[in-house]
Formats: structure tokens, C-alpha cells, sequence
């Protein structure tokens, strides 16, 4: 087999971008053999835009038993994740799952349970993850030459969207098409790269802000305070109104503190470690001695061809994920607990109740209201989903 | 009248600093008289370093009551200061006293009662009111022209201090002797100039972290949400075991973006409100237009001097102070509120209820210990109070 027979199920804004994008060769061990939408206005521009080589079903389950694939590709609306990856998977196909891995963990945890007994490659679309300047902080920090981590502050606030993003489809921004807001759509990227980098933390408290600047049901502006297993607290704030809003990532560990920002990382580091040089300076203003030191990275950020590529290369050779999928439960989990701990007015520890998570989602699923005022649109999402 | 007489209470690592810049004639219209301080090693200081001309008190009841003095700086522990300014106040001297105003707001509204009274002049020591850069924000905020604030985030964790600090004196990082931590030692320059650059919030969640660096009973880690009556959002972060530590804060508004960080200030600005451009955009991910602009500021930045300078001259020309003694009470009003947030783990409105907060921190107060470890130094202080 030379190339990953690959459907695509789900072609609105991010999936018709990952078809012209295999088809212009960005991938070349995929082939894409298929594509599925439910919708109309889908299947009519993958007929006007995509080869005849490409069959086109009107839903996920009929590309999926079709037998024209290896793997799919599921980036449909974030409920239908888990569902499409079970049923591909229990099919013998290879899933890869854009994020974030589901809507709530206790979906998720099924999905993880389908992956961990089928022999099939099973990833998701952690596509921030390809970034060099992510890759060296996982490595820094999780390599452990910085001590242990004492504080974590990421201002995430370039998500910028408008009234008519959110006007452009029925399911955006509600609570029974997407489950949330912000944190469901835009930042699965961050929440996965954070515990990616900084693990777990043990207890979330947040304050979500629902329709604080858009006229939608749900969050729009977030305000999270974590604190971690070793005693280390952290912050995590974002907005899809902010302009020109800010994505700067600051670490503070017992050795040095890193600062990821505007496609910069720094690092600044200590001759000592900073907990023993407090308990035994003899002045009381003094830090310890440090120094910025020159990072080097490869480069190199090939998003979501380069997961798309690491999917095919594990299928045929073997060679390691960029993300294995059961890892998208980890930042899922994350946005799981700042909504309960927004909807509850306390703090959440993790894990937390996942029964009262879903009892609480539903409650928010039955009242929740379609949009008056949907105009179904598909944007050219180009630079629009965090690529740095 | 060619000077103002002052008598300087405290001489510890604030004072004698002060006094030395007096001699030095960076306070040209100040003439130093008399310094009092209740502890010996103290004024065995004085009587080394001061010249015969400056006379020595044991305490600052017999200063306020000399004669000697038109005015007295009041730099003694924070507990002290109400009190202390009451009393000059009541003896027709004008006062001047550091920060904080005090430690509970409900005494601090005693001090501004009397001083509302009193034809004296008061001032507070916000020395960092003086810098160019937040004199800059204050006018840019403030002003209006960059629209509403919608959101604040402060992380101030260059506060740096050894363990050796805390062993430097009784009194310090105690319930009983500063009545709190980095919140009413360190923090009384941001919290003020965060209401005076963006006013007061209305609800305030804080997390304070007792002793989780230090050994310490009052706080040196602290988080705070900060929710204000527009609805914009707020963080505030401080520490004194960061190491190299930041300073950077940033403030989003509907036209723009400020960001004060390592003796810069940056100012984004926007072509349209944010507000605006959002609900008539056609496109769905189109930030508004914008663009770094210039700013221009004075450049001066005098510090305690330039706040001491404005007293006298306050005094001997009715000129402008840096700060009103009377404004003192609403960063106070932060700090208490963030304790009593941390205390009762939940959020606080402001108002909150003074009676509560006295009696949580009298609690604290009685079961205060005194530290076993205590070796009495005085630091030279220079660079370590912010001075940027």
C-alpha cells in the first residue's frame, strides 16, 4: 500500500481547507477518496470543487461502510466526534478526529475505551502541537532540567471573531450544537497544549462569561485559576473579542521562566535553583544570578498537513503520532471543568463528577434556542486558527 | 516660610533612606528636624549618620509634640500609620505617610475622617505614581479616548524576597506586626495604581497562598479575579519567589491596547471601536484595523522624592500633590477585599462588610506567632521598591 485511502466526513470551513490542501499535494501519502456532508450546500461545492475521483455520500456512516477507505478524517460538528470514531473504528478504519475530542469526557472516555480494543491508528488533530516553539517548551519543561514548575499565566486572547462568524451557521455557539463556546471551538488547542506541557492541574476555577460580546448562548470570554498537584497555580484567560488580543504563554519554574509570545520564546535561566538560593541568601533582595539563553528550534511547523502526514506515516511505517487520539480526553477535561466550576460558583477538582457535568450540559442542551438570525456561510479560515 | 520643617517616624530600611535624601538636597524645600524611632539600634543609626541639627525622639508621639516640626513622613510599621497621622493632624502638623494607608479599611476611614476635618495638607507615599509610563496610562485611560476597559491583567511577580528578608525583623510577614504579606508590604503601588489607572472593581475572588514559599504566616502567593461595574474582567498576580520575576500589565479596551511591561509601554490602537466592528462586520474572523502608535511621555520619573517635593510644595505654594492622603484607602480597600475573598473562599462585592474583615484578621492576629528566627538587619533597599 502506498498511500492512506482517506474520506473526509464533514466539509464546511476546516474540512473543504484539508481537501484542496490534499489535493494540491500537501499530503502525499493520502489520497482522498471521499468526502460526506449532510448538508446540501456541502455536497454542491465538493461536486463543483473536488475531482471525480472523490465520491461524495450525504453522511459519515455511508462513506464509512462504503469500503472505499482506509481512515477517515472526522470534522464534523463536535458532538458527532466520538460517535464517527467508534463506528469507523469498529468498520477497521483509522480515525483521525479533529478537536476537540468530543463535547464532554464521559463521551470521550468511550470513544478512548473503542480506540484502546481495535488495532486501528486512532489520533486527533492537535495540529499546535507541530509548532517548534511547543514543542521545545513540552520539551523543556517536561525534560525537567527547569526544576519543578511554580506558575503558569497564558493570556490567550487572539481568538478575534465577529457577530457574523457566529451568524453563519446553526449550530455555532450553542449549547446543543457545540456544547460551548470559546472553549469548545477555538481553544481545544491551548487546553491540550497547556496540560501537553504543564500536566494536570488538579483543581479548576473559572468564571465563563456566556454571550458577553456576541449575541450567543454561550461563552464568549473566560477567566480560569488552576492550581496543580505539586502546589503550582496558574491562570488561563481567553476571549473571542479581544483586539488585537495577546497569546502569551509564561512558565515559571524553580530554574528559569519561559515566555512564549508573538512567535517568540524566551528563556531565561537561573544559575540556581531558586528555592534553594531563598532559604539561604544572606541578603534579603537578592535574586538569583541568570541569564537569557539562546533557544534553538528546528523550525519547522507544518499544522495540520503535518499531523494529517504523521496519521498516514504511522499507518504505513509505523513512526510515531503527533498526538495519539486518547489524549484529546486530557484538554476536553479541562474545558469540562471550567464550565462546571463556572456553572456551579466553586472550585472543581479533577477528576470531577462526570454525571453532574452532563447533567448540567443538559439542562443547558433542552433550553437551549436556535438563532434568529443565521446566514449559513463558509469562511476561508486561512490564518484564522492560531498557525503560528 | 523658605522650607518645611519635617520630622521623619521610622527610620528602618524606608526612612533612613529618606533621610539620607534629604541630607543629600534632593528634597530642596524640605529641611529634616527630627527622625523618632521606638527601637535603640535604630536611633544609635541616627546618631551616627544624622548631623547634630536633627533631632532624635524615641517615639513619635514626643516627635509629633516637640515643636520642632511643620510635617511629619510617617514610616513606621503600617499599623501604626492612621494613628500616627491622626495625631500630627490633631497638632496642626501636615502629614505625610507611606504606604499602605493602613491595614484595615475600617481604620483608614477613621484617618480620612480627621484628615476631612483638618486645614493640613495629607499625602500618601505612592511614589509610583510619579513614573512617566503610568502617568501615561492613567491619562490615556482615564481620558477616554481609547473607549471602555474590558479587561486587565497585572502580573506583578518581581517582588522578589529571600527568606533572610522575613528573618529580618519581628514584625515582618506577621498577622500581628504587618497584617498581611505581599498584598500590604509589596503590593500597595500596584493595587493603587490599578484603581487609579482602571478604577475600582466590584467584585473581587482572590486565592492567597500563606507561607507557600517562605516561612511565613501571612501570604506571599496571591491570584485575583477582578470583575468591574462595566463588566470588564481582571487578573492580578503576585508573588516574591519569582524569579527573575514580571512586571507587565496589560489593559484591553474597546479601541485599543496598552501594555506597561520592562520600562515600556506599548499602545495598539484601533481604527474602530471593537464594539462597533463586531455587530457590523461581514467577514467572520476580521479583526478591526489598527496599529502601534508613538506615545509620547515626559520622561520623569522622581519617585519618593517627586512625592515628598509635591508635599512641600503643596504646603509652601498650594501646588498639586501626587496623591491624596484620602485616595490611600481604595487600594486598601483591594487588598482587604482579596484577603477576605481568600478567607471566606468565595467572591466579595465592594462594599464589603469592614466589621467581617476585623474580625477575620483579628482571628488571624491572635493566633499570630512571633518568628523563632529573627536576626534584626536593615537592607539597603535601593532598586527594590519598584522604582522603575
Amino acid at each position: 500500500m502506498n498511500k492512506v485511502k482517506i474520506g473526509i466526513i464533514g466539509v464546511g470551513n476546516m474540512g473543504s481547507n484539508h481537501c484542496v490542501n490534499i489535493l494540491e499535494g500537501k499530503a502525499p501519502e493520502v489520497e482522498l477518496r471521499a468526502v460526506a456532508d449532510i448538508r446540501e450546500t456541502r455536497r454542491t461545492w465538493a461536486k463543483e470543487n473536488l475531482p471525480d475521483t472523490v465520491t461524495i455520500f450525504e453522511d459519515g456512516d455511508e462513506l464509512i461502510k462504503s469500503g472505499l477507505c482506509d481512515a477517515v478524517f472526522i470534522v464534523t460538528p463536535h458532538y458527532d466526534h466520538p460517535g464517527l470514531v467508534i463506528k469507523a473504528l469498529e468498520h477497521g478504519l483509522h480515525a483521525l478526529c479533529e478537536k476537540p475530542a468530543g463535547v464532554y469526557t464521559k463521551q470521550v472516555r468511550e470513544m478512548n475505551r473503542a480506540a484502546a480494543k481495535s488495532d486501528r491508528i486512532f489520533a486527533i488533530m492537535f495540529n499546535q502541537r507541530t509548532n517548534h516553539l511547543y514543542r521545545k517548551m513540552h520539551e523543556l519543561v517536561q525534560g525537567g532540567t527547569l526544576g519543578a514548575i511554580k506558575r503558569v499565566n497564558w493570556i490567550i486572547t487572539d481568538w478575534y471573531r465577529t457577530q457574523a462568524y457566529y451568524n453563519s451557521g446553526d449550530w455555532r455557539a450553542t449549547w446543543s450544537g457545540e456544547g460551548g463556546g470559546v472553549l469548545l471551538n477555538q481553544c481545544p488547542h491551548n487546553l491540550d497544549l497547556l496540560q501537553w506541557i504543564c500536566g494536570m492541574p488538579s483543581t479548576v476555577m473559572a468564571k465563563c462569561h456566556n454571550g458577553k460580546w456576541h449575541e450567543i448562548e454561550v461563552e464568549d470570554d473566560v477567566t480560569a485559576y488552576l492550581e496543580y498537584p505539586n502546589g503550582a497555580t496558574g491562570v488561563f484567560v481567553t476571549s473571542t473579542a479581544d483586539a488585537p488580543g495577546t497569546n502569551r504563554f509564561e512558565i515559571t519554574l524553580e530554574k528559569g521562566k519561559l515566555v512564549c509570545e508573538d512567535d517568540g520564546l524566551t528563556l531565561y535561566m537561573l544559575d540556581t535553583n531558586e528555592r534553594e538560593h531563598c532559604h539561604t541568601a544572606a541578603e534579603g533582595f537578592k535574586k538569583p544570578e541568570g541569564r537569557y539563553v539562546e533557544l534553538e528550534t528546528d523550525g519547522a511547523n507544518p499544522q495540520h498537513m503535518g499531523v494529517l502526514n504523521a496519521f498516514a506515516a504511522r499507518i504505513l511505517h509505523g513512526t510515531p503520532l503527533v498526538a495519539e487520539g486518547a489524549e484529546g480526553i486530557n484538554g476536553l477535561t479541562l474545558s469540562n471543568a471550567m464550565h462546571l466550576s463556572s456553572w456551579l460558583g466553586k472550585a472543581v477538582q479533577i477528576p470531577f463528577d462526570e454525571e453532574l457535568f452532563l447533567e448540567e450540559l443538559d439542562k443547558r442542551r433542552k433550553a437551549s434556542g436556535l438563532k434568529k438570525e443565521v446566514k449559513e456561510v463558509t469562511f476561508n479560515t486561512e490564518g484564522s486558527y492560531g498557525s503560528k
